[in-house]
């Protein structure tokens, strides 16, 4: 089934302990589309470019059979660019430069075409243009949205508004605690929900993830990794995967979105592997299934037989 | 089989922010032992209590079958005593009161009936009184060792010297960390396997656990308590479970020991349930066993088909 992808697309400049790299492409959109991109082949993208977009970027899309009907190019200025420096730990960033661009009028505009898609992510941008998108299809089956610090603690009455009008949220651990003000995962969980959406993933990093569904908990382990080169793209990844799982099965029971979170955590585990979206690049549906697998073996509890 | 179990025996004094109580039985040994004889009911118990250790308390452990010719009473002083205050996320506590006692001399003297227990517990106690306890005992098929950054800080040479001679290390993740100077668990977790334990155990309080033996890694959700009342004793209720299990069956495959990782969660997510030891004084097995199958349901990961 069609996903709508919108978010950003930017370019990143990125500092790890290993490693730098000045200018790689990026962006919510860019990460979620190119991975859901190896589930469903009909990804839909709106975003904004500006006239220094690379033609390879755009060749990359391509590749990857995504849509680029809604991608705006918007020739009066430069691509949005970010610029962070990873901590030791890789667990905290400082963002070093900012440039908004052509983004800062981002304008989210849905074609004809792309109005009747049955899933609907949202990437992290500001609450009003997410709630924007919404105003502009028709009932989708399901909408996922993420979001961040910034935006809990900026606009926070745009942010209720628009978590009324969605499906499923997708934060961090932090985010979900910041949002609630309350420090047991578990409540904060549930007064998420009540805030609108019915399906809650809490992403944990190195810990893995939580998914909140109907009466139902699901705890996914994370992988291990050994080296993490770059966590940037690592959330979004997840939630390309988990979309576009979904989108390929069109199936929303408990059991399914099990799937779509460990599909979502299986990219997550890829991405990191190399700098921004290297990784995500070309994987082969075997190495897919193949890590999908080894989640199984990871947290898989073997049967006990009482006395 | 029979599991010798060191440690403290203490009373505590605790204080979270949902209410307080001035002296309840605690200690490392204490947790432990209650703990693993649910499972197990050769459990020997080594430890110190003072003049005015609670027949009652006597009692309970006898209620619970476990052999006390190992737990010395010294009428020279009071027990151990520790008085703790959690904040309001329950995962920091300070320490507000400490009175080491008749514990400050203790001198681990294993009876000679304990000394071919198969299974030793050495809860978390002075790595120098871990390590006579093991000059003590024939050659047991299992040591299982528990530590704090109380040691890791204080006595680094004494620990390690006690790392080389153990089995299995169960300790927190900030202490896997502060103990190679690695952010990286995997990573940490392979040095610390260097040191001497084949088996390691991580514990990430609200996130699980992670055991690595062999080439094998497990990852064990965590019960999600919605109600955490008391966290004190839920990692001594962990090595429990853990030891009590492996007591019992007898078997170190690494299929076994992924359940007693869970037996040992399971009887944490009891333990947290009510102030002190209270909830861990009389469970059914029918609980046990029933939560044991909820950690089942809480991490399986459904099989996929490829298309």
């Amino acid at each position: 089934m069609s996903l709508l992808v919108v978010g950003s697309v930017a370019y990143d400049g990125i500092e790890t302990p290993f490693d730098k790299i000045d200018r790689v492409l990026g962006g919510s959109a860019t990460y979620i589309s190119l991975t859901s991109s190896y589930f469903t082949d009909k990804v839909n993208l709106v975003g904004v470019v500006g006239k220094d977009f690379d033609d390879k970027d755009i060749e990359l899309f391509k590749t990857r059979d995504i849509d680029l009907e809604g991608l705006q190019i918007d020739e009066s200025g430069n691509t949005f660019f970010w610029k962070g420096k990873y901590h030791y730990d890789l667990n905290s960033r400082d963002t070093l430069d900012t440039q908004l661009n052509v983004f800062e009028k981002f304008d989210p505009v849905i074609p004809e075409s792309y109005k009747n898609c049955k899933y609907v992510a949202l990437g992290n941008i500001e609450p009003s243009l997410q709630l924007k998108v919404l105003e502009q299809v028709e009932r989708p089956k399901l909408v996922v949205m993420d979001t961040m610090n910034f935006w809990i603690e900026g606009t926070p009455d745009a942010l209720k508004k628009t978590l009324k009008q969605i499906d499923m949220l997708v934060i961090n651990d932090s985010e979900a605690r910041e949002l609630t003000g309350e420090p047991s995962l578990i409540k904060a969980a549930a007064q998420i929900r009540e805030m609108g959406p019915d399906h809650l993933i809490v992403k944990k990093g190195e810990h893995g993830a939580l998914m909140f569904t109907g009466d139902e908990i699901f705890s996914a382990p994370a992988y291990p990794v050994v080296d993490i080169f770059d966590p940037t793209g690592a959330g979004d990844t997840f939630m390309g995967g988990l979309l576009g799982w979904i989108s390929y099965t069109d199936d929303l029971s408990a059991v399914n979105m099990r799937r779509a979170v460990i599909f979502g955590s299986v990219m997550a585990s890829f991405c990191v592997e190399k700098f921004g979206p290297e990784r995500i690049k070309n994987l082969s549906e075997d190495e897919i299934y193949q890590r999908y697998k080894e989640f199984q073996e990871l947290s898989e509890i073997p049967g006990v037989q009482r006395a």
